[in-house]
């Protein structure tokens, strides 16, 4: 019995046992296995508790305390502070606080004024005596700008000169006003000296414009009509209006990159061109404020300006040439002592490697490089991404990791024509093109405080609304008003034509870095920035590359708590965060269709009819754009249903989608230039700060009834209308199933 | 009791139920779970069993049907049976063998002769007499020749022309040639007919140099030397040797794809050139046989040829100018009635797709174009991959299914300068340039039966060598002898200088469809075939080009049985197989560095001394070479020990073997030239047959003491040497860890 019980003991526990040996047998090998962890990770989107703590961690006391640091010196490109002391700091904080960081040196042209010999204009007689010389330096207005290592207005790479000659006014200096001086007057421009009001469009064009028109120097100055909105009285320091005495600084060179390495980075194995066989600006050219502008143009002759030209200073604005008596003898001096010298600039970059796609990266980036203090441009933008890039160190210790890599640029010498990006873009471009998902420009973070203001390529505008939705609005009155987000401000203050839900976001020309990432590579990318009132009808924020771009500016007129920087930081961040963390990436696909539809029925309405004249039609376009659509629609429904566990897949279909922009690269180059390559938007040739549309073909339509050589320039028409179809037909080609290459796929073929 | 005894029982039950349920779930939560099956499949090479059954599947006799069909009639690109027929034939076979099949048309400048009004030559007396015509149609030596739709002799592109002038011989019209007698002999070429022999070079070189040279026309002739191996006696039809009555027809136009439509595909929206707007061959030229151009050289006057450049007419070769006595009045009479027409061209494309990457592209590719029956020149090569076609279908019966997609590309008016193959390649360059893991070219499977031979960029070449041991030996002697395998016979025949146990594989001209893809886009290429004895020193196979060039050759002289077919077809089959199969690609960066390395020791030797006089030296270049290795070894290290269980580090891997080819792109073009942009490789400047290694920098140090601007030229030189080094420092960096563009990665981090 004892032993009978022993036995049926044993027997329930064999039972048991076998049952629990054929249960796990059962669970891990019958049942359909659950995912491995890993795989499920690699299946899901960032934990959204990531992007709240990241909100939370981007602090605006701290942002202040980067931009004392940052703007608290001047710091031009080249100089010891820049890339020395600046450099240095970032390198040791993102050693760190991210998982690594490196510097690219490159050593390029750049040029500044002679300090010993400042430039200046004057009146001369015709015994030769000077009078009412320009001022040689800013004024100083509090004592911060009192720093012995201003550089002093100058327009970098302008040739030294001294120039005698009449004085002509050519308002903004664009192709237009030299056509109505030249065509509607018949005036003869040669040996003039011109003198431009800033704004409209990019200084380097004004210049070429003047090269072209035979001026044989210019002179270009801050009108109080475009940087003091008409009002002289309420200037800084009391108002952030443009002084009378403040001059912008800037380069004139048109193009990007060191001029003395085209197309190749400035590396040390790099063939430099002579600098006698770059096209560098030829007349000498120099800036003044308009306290010294009234002084020339109140005793200038000719016909009156037309009323579109007049400024806002209180004269006469006359066209010349040459003065009016008592001065009718006398001519205008233009004394330039500038220098070209090489350099080495730097550019850091900071990286978050991630953990299931580190070859695939997300760039943010910002220029360092400043013309003087820079507090807004750059050092508002500097100080912003430190403090991101300060918050994700800190998400990364908090257990987070991105899917993709994340890096932190910081360009040099951005100022004297994008070089520190567009010399790394040369350099790393084999790398970048296949792997960069998005890149992510802010350059000033804030010049105002009025709205959020975006450039972007069209398949970024949802992810941009999406992250403008999700940070708070920094102005309390506008959240009193009911207007709760970024966004709120943002599509009320610059709605979209098209929809009045949506703001409308700009187009890339080529006023900052992200120019080298789209135009050499096809890398989407956006620009983004806090703006001032879209009432104000001025050129920029009026202290632009002045002296008096302070910090103290920046705190106390502009953004006295930092919530403006701290909610561009926001947007930059969650933008950031979703493009390195979607399993899928959120690129709008439709919306690049939509908007090339849009710019094709914009064509047709402008040039429709010329174009019938001519035997010519957008059809070939219009039918791409179709194609693109369709493929469009195709590829958002298929990532949309995309099977995430399989990585494969997953990988695919981004794939395509980081193709996209690629695909509207014309390697040939766009409009005949190799600098450009995107087919769809491009710097204007007119305007480099601007964003053409189809640029090839606008500039082959430029001024095309004034060509002697009609058959010419319509044949170039077709051959761009030509170009625009192919591309966009190869661009859908892209989002199109990777089977249709050979016609058809296999279907319903699952490969779990 | 027995309530007892039942409530034992159920709790019996109870704890085996609830064992087993705790067993399931440990089984199948507990425990680290198995991979799911799809996982498992994903992360394991193709099954060999495929390797094996496909080449059983291969089939010789399937090959000599083919052959039948595709060479049974003449079909020149652009005529009903090329484009109609044998495109229908195709579409409709792949169409039930594959996946998918799709036809690309292009419209596209083609040339042909006037068929009622024949090309010729003649001499033509002081009063106008002709003599010793040349033979207007090649004669027919058998019936199968005998086809109305043969095209006669002619040179495409060509223009018309009469040229009556004095002949002068200019050997293989190289600009060695032409510099000879105008430098060493002080010739004057202005307006001379020249005859130039076959061989050396490409023929439109030999134009563009007569061009050069003043020539008013061109003859070029097929000597024995050259093409019978000096043995006129024994000539087909008795054995593969050329008669002294077969011509060779090509194309003498230099660059590849449409002439009127450069760097874009001729498709519907296409911008056309006007053909006067296009660099086409300025003087006529046509082909002849060397039974007419003995009649020609035998009555030359002029001093006596060096001996390298006499062929092995039984004449005396004089160079001319004019003839001698009794005919010194007499001058030679070229009649050239060519015309260029634009036609429609295809191409079709066969797919299979990929389970795991189907957006990843295993390319095999050939030309159907023939200037007459092509049974050679490519239907040998069309043969055999509708075959390999065949078996893969045979295999998806089987149930095997790739891992990649692949692609069966038939090119059209591949005779024409590539056109087929590059207009598709320019149309779809955005697509297959991220997608494209490799294209495998046969143009001519089998011209000879003594040993393979293989054209390929480095990275292929160990793939190549294993497809190749692989293969069984077609020739039974060559097996008797111990050579088992196609790899043993080709070590033997073609060893490699660097290591006498590889065979030494050529690198990459443009003599075929493989230069678009390598040239345009960057995708790594090989070609293969099998060749007639070594010790031939012959300009190609005899019967290349001209109407003898027929199934009964091939089957009678050539390849009996098919066993060579059989072979080439096996080999790239297995190639595409492992390609499309393996889970790493088989890629050998390494031996890229090995070649990198010595192409920059072999300059050294030759240029070194030279380069140290100029100030110059490789030094940048050696630098990024070791760079290269580095990086090469590293990613080779990387490759080995990946986690094939992580589909995204295996895909992260193979991007990245995938890239380097392109890493070597300029997209500026190489050597002046955009039609060519591999750093490393391009076809040679003065021979677009050859490959050139470094061509930038051999065609900048090409004849350079001749120049008389020597500064210009050296700066040109140190420019090339920049871009080289540059770019294989930029080739390296895509090897390199991905987060080393921000200085550094997370060590020891596991995704799994």
């Amino acid at each position: 019995m004892f032993i009978m019980h022993r036995m049926k003991v044993l027997g329930v526990i064999a039972l048991g046992v076998a049952s629990l040996v054929i249960g796990i047998l059962i669970g891990h090998f019958a049942i359909a296995p659950r995912l491995p962890t890993w795989l499920q990770r690699m299946s899901t989107d960032g934990d959204p508790k990531y992007s709240n703590q990241l909100h939370q961690e981007i602090r605006a006391e701290e942002i202040h305390k980067n931009l004392q640091f940052f703007a608290g010196k001047p710091h031009i490109a080249g100089s010891h502070q820049e890339e020395e002391v600046l450099v240095n700091y970032m390198y040791k904080t993102w050693q760190s606080n991210l998982d690594g960081v490196k510097i690219y040196n490159y050593t390029v042209l750049l040029s500044y004024p002679n300090a010993s010999d400042p430039n200046y204009i004057a009146i001369v007689s015709a015994d030769g005596v000077e009078s009412d010389l320009s001022q040689k330096v800013e004024k100083i207005l509090s004592p911060d700008q009192n720093d012995s290592t201003v550089v002093n207005p100058f327009n970098a790479y302008s040739p030294s000169g001294v120039i005698v000659g009449d004085l002509v006014y050519v308002n903004y200096a664009t192709v237009e006003d030299f056509h109505f001086l030249t065509r509607n007057l018949s005036m003869n421009l040669t040996g003039t000296v011109a003198i431009a009001r800033y704004g409209q469009i990019f200084r380097g064009d004004k210049v070429r414009n003047g090269e072209l028109f035979g001026c044989a120097g210019m002179i270009i100055y801050s009108d109080p009509a475009d940087y003091a909105f008409g009002d002289q009285e309420r200037v800084y320091p009391d108002d952030w209006w443009l002084p009378g005495t403040g001059a912008q600084r800037g380069t004139v060179l048109r193009g990007d990159g060191d001029p003395l390495t085209p197309f190749y980075p400035s590396i040390g194995s790099a063939f430099y061109l002579d600098e006698k066989d770059v096209a560098l600006p030829k007349i000498p050219v120099t800036p003044i404020g308009y306290n010294d502008a009234v002084k020339y143009l109140s005793k200038m002759s000719g016909n009156e300006a037309p009323n579109s030209w007049k400024g806002k200073l209180n004269v006469i604005y006359k066209l010349g040439p040459g003065f009016a008596p008592p001065y009718e003898n006398s001519k205008i001096k233009l004394y330039v002592k500038n220098y070209n010298v090489k350099r080495t600039i730097r550019n850091v970059i900071g990286f978050i490697e991630g953990q299931f796609e580190p070859d695939r990266y997300v760039a943010l980036g910002n220029h360092r490089d400043a013309w003087v203090f820079g507090a807004i441009d750059p050092s508002s933008g500097t100080a912003t991404m430190m403090e991101v890039s300060r918050a994700m160190g800190q998400l990364l210790k908090k257990g987070w990791r991105p899917r993709r890599s994340i890096l932190f640029c910081s360009w040099g010498a951005e100022e004297y024509g994008l070089i520190g990006s567009t010399e790394w873009v040369e350099e790393m471009e084999k790398v970048l093109g296949s792997r960069t998902v998005a890149y992510l420009n802010v350059d000033i973070a804030v010049e105002g405080n009025s709205t959020l203001r975006a450039l972007a390529t069209p398949i970024l505008h949802k992810l941009l609304f999406a992250a403008a939705r999700k940070v708070e609005n920094p102005n309390p009155d506008e959240i009193r008003a009911g207007r709760r987000s970024v966004f709120d401000t943002w599509v009320k203050n610059i709605p979209s034509s098209h929809d009045p839900n949506l703001p409308h976001v700009n187009s890339l020309g080529s006023g900052s870095d992200y120019s080298p990432f789209l135009q050499i590579t096809g890398i989407s990318a956006a620009d983004l920035l806090y703006t001032y009132d879209q009432k104000y009808t001025i050129a920029s924020y009026p202290m632009y590359h002045s002296v008096y771009e302070t910090v103290d500016l920046v705190s106390r007129l502009l953004d006295r708590g930092f919530k403006y920087h701290q909610a561009v930081g926001r947007i930059w961040g969650e933008l950031a965060l979703r493009l390195a963390d979607d399993v899928i990436l959120n690129f709008d696909c439709l919306q690049y269709a939509e908007t090339l539809k849009s710019i094709v029925s914009e064509l047709q309405t402008i040039y429709g009819l010329t174009f019938q004249e001519h035997n010519l039609s957008l059809d070939a376009v219009k039918d791409a754009v179709e194609e693109f659509l369709k493929a469009a629609k195709a590829l958002q429904e298929k990532a949309e249903k995309a099977n995430r566990e399989n990585p494969l897949e997953v990988r695919k279909i981004n794939d395509q989608l980081m193709q996209i922009e690629r695909a509207f690269m014309d390697p040939f180059g766009v409009g005949g230039s190799l600098n450009y390559r995107h087919v769809i938007y491009a710097p204007n040739q007119h305007n480099m700060y601007a964003a053409s549309s189809f640029p090839g073909l606008a500039a082959a339509m430029f001024d095309i009834e004034n060509d002697p050589d009609q058959e010419r320039r319509w044949q170039q028409v077709k051959k761009e209308i030509s170009i625009i179809a192919f591309t966009i037909s190869s661009a859908a080609s892209t989002m199109e199933d990777p089977s249709s290459i050979g016609g058809g796929h296999m279907k319903d073929r699952s490969v779990l």
